[in-house]
C-alpha cells in the first residue's frame, strides 16, 4: 500500500479500513472494487489533500493536478473512452465524502466533461440526443450553482417557464428541442450574472469542480450540520472522481436505492426503490414515483437476483445493514455507493439482536451497533395507533412546526408559564403555548406535558430545555398565530382558547386539535431492547443510577434498570400546591425567627418563631411521606437525597407580578390591609433578591444561615428510614449537601446534622447505616477535594453547576445570548452543557477523584448532572473510574448501553 | 529551656522569643524579668494549654491545676505573702494574652484572692481600709461579670445610685462606708441573678478566673476582632498570673502608661500619662484626668529618670517603640507590661526611618516595621487645618457615626444613586446619603466623593464597597434622620435638603454642615515615606503597576511610583454624560445592524446600520482622546487596555425605572410617540436582561457577537499610539481581552483585531510594538492556560471574577447575604474577595502560571484584581513569580512596601 502522503488512491488501491483518508464513499467504492462487485472505475483525492488545501490558504497541494491528470488517463485506458473527446467522451462524477456521512451537506457535480461540441459526440455514443442534452443541461445548472455561486432558483425559473410554454408538467417530458432552448437560456443567464461562461474545456471544468467540493466542506449548512451532529470541523472531505454511467439511456436502464434490511422496522427483507430510464437524482427528487424494489422480483428476476446477491455479500462483508445506490446501464448493473444504513432506534435494536441470533455478529458488536443516545426514541410517548390519522383526516391538523423534542403529548393549551403552574396544580395536563420561551418560563415548562412555540429553531430555549427534560416540544410553528394577551391561538381557520384541548407530536411537529390518547412504551415490553441491555450489563463496569424526585420517578427508574437514586432533589417537594403556602409561611417568619435565636430576650418576636416552627413541622411530615415512598421503591438500593439547594426567593411570588398586583390594588382602592400584606410580601421578596442568584444565597449557604431547614429535612429522612426498617424494609439513605466550596461548610453541617440523625435513631433504637456526602459542583470544591473527602462519605459531581462556574457561563443566559454563535463559529466544538468539557471541567473532576480517593479509599464517587445521560460524558466517567452515573429515568437505558460501549472501547 | 509540653512557665523561664507559647504579654514580662527590670513575680499558662482545653471540650489539661498550685506556692515564697491568708494576703491578677495583641477583646480579672475575711487583713496590710474595700468591690464586680455572666450595667446602676445618694460624682470619692454598702448590694444582686455567691475560697476564684480567660478567646467580640484583623482563630490565648501591686495605696503610689516615642507623630520623645494614688484601670476609665508623663520630670525627677532609663533599655532591646504599663507602690516602680506601640502610619513611617538614621535598625528592619496596609492612611484627603474645629465650634456638627472608610470629603447631599450620577455628570461633587446601600446603589457610590448612611455597621455594603474604592464613608450614623422620599435629612435640629453642602470625615465619623476644604496629601511631600519606599524598591523583585481609567488616575499612579498601567478599564469611558447617549444609540441599533451584516439583501435595515456606524465613529474619536491622554502620561511604561467587559445592559436605563416611567406616562396621557419610545427602550432592556449577568453576555462574548465594538476600540488605541509616536512619544500599549474561557475565543479575536491594528499601522506607516493578551479570570482559562498562552503575549489574573467563579460566590450577593455569617462562624478565615484564597484560587493561578510559562517563556504575567493591593495577596504573587501586581493608584505605596516585605520574608 502506498504511503499516507499519497494525494490520490485509485479504487483498487483502497479498502474499507481507509475511511479516514478516503471518506466513507471512497472507502466503500474501493472495498466493493476489491471484493469484485461491479463498480465504475475511479479514484479518490484524500482528505489530507483537502486539509492541505485549507492550511495553505486555498492553494492546491503540489502535484495534485498532475496526479489527477495521470489518473484520468488511466481511467480512459480502463474504460476505453476519452475525457474531452468528441467521439467517445468520458464523463465524470465528482463527489464529496467525509469520514463521517453528512448526507446532502456538501457539493457534488455529475456529467462533468460536456461542452457544445462534446454533446454531439455524446448523443452519438448514447444513440439518442435527448439524454445527452439532458446531461448537458444538468451540468450547466449544477456547475453554475456550485462553482459560480448563481442561486439555484434562477435555473428553476427557466425550467418552469419552459415547461409552462410547452404545456408539460415534468422535467423528463421535455423534448430535445426544449432542452436545447433551455441550454441556451441557461448560458445567457450565466453570462448575465457572471460576465463569463461555464468553461468549455473539460479539464478546467474538472479543476473548478474539485475546488468547489473542497470548499463545500466549509459552507454554512455543512458547518451547522457538523455542529448539530458533533462532527469535528478539522477532518475535511475526500473527493471521489468516477466514470459516469447512465441509467437514462432506455428502458433497459435505470437507477435505484436499496436497503439490505428494513430501516424502519429492522425486518430482514430487501427494501428500496427502482426507477427505470432515469438518473439517480430523479429518485431523490421524487419527479416520478419509483417502484418498490421487491416488484423487480417478477419484472426482472435476473436483475433482482443479482441485486439480492450483492446485498447479501455487502451485509456479510460489513456485518451491518447497508444503504446501496446502483444504476443499470443497458442491462449492466453498477454499484455507485454503499454505506451503513441510517435506521431508527427500533430498527437498530432489532437488527443488532437479530444479527447476533443469526451468528453474523457478536454481542459486543451488537452493543457497538446501536447509537446509545437514540435509545430514548424507544420510550417517548406515542399517539395510540390510528388516532393521529383519524384526527388529520377529519381536518383537525392545526399546523406543522419543527419537531424539537420527540414524543406525543396531549393537554389543555395555556398561554402563560405561571398559569401553567396553577393549571398543573389543579390537576390539569398542560401544553404550554408561547410565541417563544425564555428562562422566566422555566417553571411553566417544568409543569407542562408539552411545549409549543410559534418562533425559534431547534436550538431555541424551548427546544433545548425540553430536550433536556424529555418533554415533547414543537418550535418555529409559524402557521400558528399566538396571542398571549387574549390567550388565544389561531391556525387553519380554527381558534383555540386557553383551556381547550390540543395534542402535539414532538417528532413530526404536528399540532392537532383535541385530546389524542398517548401511551408511553415500557422496557419490559421490548424484547430486543431488553436483550441488548442485558448484554450491555454484562460488559459495563460503571453503575447506572437515576435522578428521581418522586415515587413515580423512582418506579420508572427502577423499571429502566436503575441501580440507585443518585439525586433526589427536595425542591420539587416544596413546590406542590399543598406545600408552597407552608414554605412561604416558613420563609416569611424565618428571618424573625433567626433574630430570636440570636437574642432570646426579645419576646416580641416569639410569634414569628412559633409560626416558623409550625411551618417546619408541617413540612417535615410532608417530606417524611415523600421520602418513605421513594425509599420503599428502591429498597436496598441507595437513595441520595440532596438537601435544599434552590435560593429561597424561588419559593416566593415573582417580583414583577407582585409589583403589578400592588399597582392594581392601589388603583382599585383596595383595603389598606390588603395593600399592606402585599407590600410586606414584596419587601420580603426584595430582601431575598439577588444580582446573580446562581452564585448567591443557595445550597449549603442557606443550610448554614437557616439551620432549621436542613435539620428538618434530615429528621424527615431518617425518620422515614426508621419507619421502613421497623416494617422490615432495608433502606440505604444518603444525605447530600449541595454547593460546598470549603470543607468547613461541610464540617459544620456534618456535625449538626449528624446530631439530628443520631437523636432520631436513639429515640427509635435503630442503628441505620446512612452516608453523608456532598456535591462537587464548584471549582474550589474540586480543587480542595482532598480536604473535603475527610468530611464526606461520597462525592457526586454536579456537572451542570460545575460547567457554569468553570466556564463562567450562566446556562440560562448563555444558550440564548451567545452559545449559538459560539457553536456556529466553531469557537466551541459542542455545547458544554450537553457534552462534558473534558479539558476544563473534566480536569477538575479528575483532580477531585484523585484527591478524594487518596484521602479516603472507599469514597463513593458518581455524577448527577445532566451529563450523566450523555454517552460521550458517560465514557469519560468510565475512564475516570467513577462508581456510577446518575441520569433521568428515561435515559437509564442510554447510560447502560453507553457504559458498556465505553467499557468495550466503542466510544471514548 | 523546658520542653514545649510544659503547661506553665515562670517569668524567669521565658523570654521574648516565646511569644507563640506565652502570648505577647507573658513573653514581654519574661523578657523584662530576664533583663532585670522590676516586674512583679508571676507565671504564664501556655497557649497550648488553652488549645488543649478547647480540644478536649473544655476539660482542664491533666496536671494543670496542680502545676498552678505549685507555682502559686513559689510566688508566695518569692514575695512573702500568702494566697488566701488573712494576714499577709497575696492578691493575683489573671490576664489574657495571645500571640497577637487583641487589646480589650478578652477578659482579665484583678484583685483575685479577697473575701469577707481577707478584706480585713488586706486593709491592715495596706494600712487603709478604703483601697482594700475598693479592691474587693472591683473583684466582685469583674468576677460576676466575667465568670458569672451578669451584665455589667446592673453593677453600674448600683454605683450610680449610691453616688447620687452620697451626692458625689466620681468613683474615687466613695468612702469606705459607701464601698461597704455597695459590696453588700453587689452580693445581693449576684445572689438574686444566680442564686449563688462569688466563691469565698480564693482557690475556687482562681480556677474560675483561669477558665473564664480561656473561654474569653471565643467570646463574640474577640471572634469579630480576629475576623476584622485577620487573626487566625486557632492560636488560643495564654494566661498570665502575677502578684498584684497597688498604685492606690497613697500619694507615693500611682500608675501610668508610657510610649517610648510619640505614637501619633513619631517624634522621639517620651509620651504618656501618670495618675497618682490610682489603679491601672482608672487611667483607662478616664475618671480623673492624668498628668502628662513629662510633668514627672519636675514633680518626681527620680521616678522620671528611672522611667526614662527603662524606656531606653526597652527600646534598645526591642528596637521598636514600646507601649509600657507601670505601677508605683509606695515609691517602688513595677513594670506590668510592654508591647510594641500601636501607631498610625505617619508615626510608623517616621519612627522606622528615624531608627535607621539613628543606627538602631537596618533598612530591612525598617521595611518590616511598617504595616503596608496602613500606608493608605497617608494619602486620604484631610480637612484643611483648623476648618473642622471652626465648624464644630460654630455648631455645625450634625452627628457622629462609625468611620467606615477614612478620608475627608465635601460635596452636596444627594439621596438617590441615580440622581447622584446625574449630579456628578453635571459637574457636582456628591455625598451620597442613604439609610443604607445595596448593590443597586453602586453606580451612585462610584460617582460620589463620599457616602453617608444612617444604618449598617463597618461591614455593611456601603462600608465594604467604599473601603475597596477608597471613598470616604460614614455608616450607622443613627443621629441622622434620613427621608429619601422627601430628599431631606435632619439632625442636631438642622435640616439638610438635597443639594445642600455637607462634609464628612470617614476617619472620625463626623458629619458637618457646609463645605469644608480638603487636601489630598501627595507622596513627594512626605520625606520619610519616600525614603522608606525607595528602600522597599531596592529589595522588591515584583513590579508594581496601577489600575487607572483616566488621565487623572494615570498621573496619580505615576506620582505614587507605578511602573505601568495593569488595567485601564474602558467601561467608564462609555459612561460619561457626553458618551452615554452615543453608547445607547449604538446599542439600540446594534442588533439590527448585526442582522444587516448577516443578510445584506435586506435593505430596510440600512438606516440602523448607518446609525450604528455613526455612533461607533463618534465613540472611536472619544476613546482615542482618552487613550492618548493616558498613554502620554505613562510614556515608555506599559499601558494595558482592557476591551469592553461589562454586559451591555449596564449602559441602558434601569428596567425598574423604565417600568415606572412608563406607568407614569400612561397615567398622564402622554403622547403615543413618547409612550412608544419608552416601550421600545424597555423592550431593548428586556432583550438584554439576564438571570445571572455576572456569568452572562459580557467580556469577549460581546466582542465576538458584536465584533464592531472591539474593532473600534483597537482602532482608537492603535491610532492614539501612532499619533503619539508621530509626536516622538514612545508608548507601549497592550490590548487585553476579558473573560476568556476557551483559547478559540482568543484566537478568533486575535486574528480579527490584529488585522485592524495592522491596517492602522500600514496606513500610518508606523511599526508599533504592542502586546495582545488576556485576563485569566475564569477557572477554565486557568486550567487550559497552556493553550491560551499560545495566543497570548501576557496573562493578567482578574482575581475578583476568578474568586467569584471558583467559590461560586456572587460578590454583590455574598457579602450581604451569607459571607458575614461565614466569617463570624469561622467557616471562612477571611473574606476571599479581600485576601486571595491560596488553596482554591491560588491553586488555579499556580496552574496557569506554570502552564503559561511552559508554553511561552517570555509570557508577561500579572494580577489586576483588587487583591493586587492586599499585602498577603501580594506576598503570594511574589512567591508565584509574577512580573507585577496592579492595584488602585492610592494603594501603589502599599504594594511597593508589601512587595519588599514579601521579598524579605517579612510577610508570607
Amino acid at each position: 500500500m502506498a504511503s499516507s502522503k499519497n494525494l490520490i488512491y485509485t479504487f483498487d488501491q483502497g479498502d474499507a479500513s481507509m475511511r479516514d483518508l478516503l471518506g466513507g464513499k471512497g472507502a466503500g467504492l474501493s472495498q466493493m472494487t476489491k471484493i469484485g462487485l461491479p463498480v465504475p472505475p475511479g479514484f479518490v483525492i484524500t482528505t489530507e489533500a483537502c486539509l492541505e488545501y485549507f492550511q495553505s490558504d486555498d492553494k492546491w497541494p503540489a502535484n495534485l493536478w498532475e496526479e489527477i491528470k495521470t489518473n484520468i488517463k488511466q481511467l480512459e485506458n480502463t474504460i476505453g473512452r476519452s475525457f474531452g473527446s468528441n467521439n467517445t467522451p468520458l464523463l465524470l462524477s465528482v463527489r464529496s465524502g467525509a469520514r463521517i456521512s453528512m448526507p446532502g451537506m456538501m457539493d457534488t457535480i455529475l456529467n462533468l466533461g460536456i461542452n457544445d461540441d462534446i454533446v454531439g459526440g455524446l448523443s452519438r455514443m448514447m444513440g439518442d440526443e435527448r439524454p445527452a442534452h439532458d446531461a448537458y443541461r444538468r451540468l450547466l445548472q449544477k456547475y453554475a450553482e456550485v462553482v459560480m455561486d448563481i442561486p439555484a432558483h434562477h435555473f428553476e425559473d427557466i425550467l418552469t417557464t419552459n415547461k409552462a410554454i410547452a404545456g408539460i408538467q415534468l422535467d423528463h417530458e421535455l423534448s430535445t428541442a426544449h432542452l436545447k432552448t433551455i441550454i441556451n437560456e441557461f448560458k445567457d443567464l450565466i453570462r448575465d450574472k457572471t460576465s463569463t461562461d461555464v468553461p468549455a474545456d473539460p479539464w478546467i471544468q474538472l479543476r473548478g469542480a474539485v475546488e468547489a467540493v473542497f470548499k463545500s466542506w466549509n459552507n454554512p449548512r455543512a458547518i451547522y450540520y457538523r455542529n448539530h451532529q458533533r462532527i469535528p470541523h478539522n477532518i475535511g472531505t475526500a473527493v471521489t472522481i468516477m466514470a459516469m454511467v447512465f441509467g437514462n439511456v432506455g428502458n433497459d436502464s435505470g437507477t435505484g436505492v436499496l436497503f439490505t434490511r428494513n430501516p424502519a422496522t429492522g425486518a430482514n427483507e430487501l427494501y428500496g426503490e427502482y426507477l427505470s430510464n432515469a438518473q439517480g437524482e430523479d429518485v431523490v427528487a421524487g419527479i416520478r414515483t419509483p417502484e418498490p424494489i421487491v416488484n423487480l422480483k417478477h419484472a426482472n428476476p435476473v436483475l433482482y437476483n443479482q441485486i439480492a446477491e450483492i446485498a447479501d455479500r455487502l451485509e456479510n462483508y460489513y456485518k451491518d445493514v447497508q444503504d446501496v445506490e446502483f444504476t443499470v446501464e443497458h442491462g449492466n448493473l453498477f454499484i455507485l455507493q454503499t454505506r451503513s444504513a441510517k435506521r431508527n432506534a427500533h430498527a437498530a435494536t432489532k437488527t443488532a439482536t437479530d444479527m447476533v441470533k443469526e451468528g453474523l455478529i457478536t454481542k459486543e458488536e451488537a452493543i457497538a451497533r446501536v447509537n446509545a443516545d437514540e435509545l430514548t426514541q424507544l420510550f417517548v410517548p406515542q399517539f395510540d395507533s390510528g388516532v393521529r390519522e383519524n384526527a388529520i383526516s377529519t381536518g383537525n391538523l392545526l399546523a406543522r412546526g419543527f419537531g424539537a423534542s420527540p414524543g406525543a403529548a396531549t393537554g389543555v393549551a395555556v398561554f402563560d408559564a405561571t398559569r401553567a403552574v396553577q393549571a398543573c396544580e389543579s390537576g390539569k395536563r398542560v401544553i404550554l403555548v408561547r410565541p417563544e420561551t425564555n428562562p422566566d418560563d422555566v417553571h411553566g415548562i417544568l409543569n407542562a406535558v408539552g411545549v409549543l412555540t410559534s418562533r425559534g429553531g431547534v436550538t431555541s430555549h424551548a427546544a433545548v430545555v425540553t430536550r433536556g427534560l424529555g418533554i415533547p416540544c414543537i418550535v418555529g410553528c409559524e402557521g400558528l398565530s399566538i396571542d398571549p394577551a387574549s390567550r388565544k391561538l389561531s391556525a387553519n381557520k380554527l381558534t383555540i382558547s386557553e383551556g381547550d384541548p390540543i395534542s402535539i407530536d414532538g417528532a413530526t411537529g404536528e399540532v392537532i386539535l383535541g385530546h389524542l390518547n398517548t401511551t408511553a412504551p415500557v422496557l419490559k415490553d421490548m424484547e430486543e431492547a431488553q436483550s441488548l441491555l442485558a448484554w450491555a450489563d454484562e460488559f459495563r463496569t460503571l453503575g447506572v443510577w437515576a435522578n428521581a424526585d418522586t415515587e413515580e420517578d423512582a418506579k420508572r427508574a427502577s423499571d429502566m434498570g436503575a441501580e440507585g437514586i443518585g439525586l433526589c432533589r427536595t425542591e420539587h417537594m416544596f413546590l406542590g400546591h399543598d406545600r408552597l403556602p407552608i414554605v412561604r409561611q416558613m420563609l416569611l417568619n424565618a428571618s424573625a425567627a433567626q433574630d430570636v435565636e440570636e437574642d432570646r430576650e426579645d419576646d416580641g418576636s416569639e410569634s414569628n418563631l412559633t409560626l416558623f416552627n409550625k411551618a417546619l413541622t408541617d413540612l417535615e411530615e410532608l417530606q417524611k411521606s415523600d421520602f418513605t415512598a421513594i425509599l420503599r421503591v428502591m429498597g436496598t438500593r441507595p437513595v441520595i437525597v440532596r438537601l435544599l439547594d434552590a435560593p429561597l426567593h424561588e419559593f416566593l411570588p415573582q417580583r414583577d407580578n407582585l409589583l403589578s398586583e400592588l399597582t392594581e390594588l392601589k388603583a382599585s382602592n383596595a383595603s389598606l390591609s390588603e395593600i399592606s400584606n402585599k407590600e410586606s410580601m414584596l419587601q420580603h421578596v426584595e430582601t431575598l433578591r439577588e444580582s446573580n442568584p446562581m452564585l448567591g444565597h443557595r445550597g449549603c449557604r442557606v443550610g448554614i444561615t437557616f439551620p432549621s431547614i436542613y435539620e428538618m429535612q434530615v429528621r424527615a429522612l431518617i425518620t422515614a428510614s426508621c419507619d421502613l426498617m421497623d416494617q422490615g424494609v432495608t433502606v440505604k439513605p444518603e444525605i447530600m449537601i449541595p454547593l460546598t466550596s470549603h470543607v468547613n461548610e461541610l464540617a459544620t453541617l456534618r456535625k449538626s446534622l449528624t446530631e439530628v440523625a443520631s437523636k432520631v435513631m436513639r429515640n427509635r433504637k435503630i442503628n441505620l447505616a446512612y452516608k453523608f456526602g456532598t456535591m462537587i459542583e464548584l471549582p474550589r470544591a474540586a480543587l480542595t477535594a482532598g480536604d473535603i473527602a475527610k468530611e464526606s462519605d461520597f462525592f457526586s459531581f454536579g456537572t451542570n453547576d460545575l460547567t457554569q462556574t468553570t466556564f463562567g457561563f450562566s446556562r440560562d443566559d448563555a444558550e440564548a445570548k451567545f452559545l449559538k454563535d459560539y457553536l456556529e463559529k466553531g469557537i466551541l466544538p459542542v455545547n458544554p452543557f450537553a457534552v462534558l468539557d473534558r479539558q476544563g471541567v473534566g480536569n477538575l473532576i479528575h483532580t477531585a477523584v484523585c484527591q478524594g480517593l487518596k484521602a479516603k479509599n472507599d469514597l463513593e464517587v458518581g455524577i448527577c448532572g445532566e451529563h450523566g445521560g450523555d454517552p460521550s460524558s458517560i465514557a469519560f466517567c468510565h475512564h475516570e473510574g467513577l462508581d456510577y452515573v446518575s441520569c433521568s429515568p428515561f435515559r437509564v437505558p442510554v447510560a447502560r448501553l453507553a457504559a458498556a460501549q465505553a467499557a468495550l472501547g466503542v466510544i471514548e
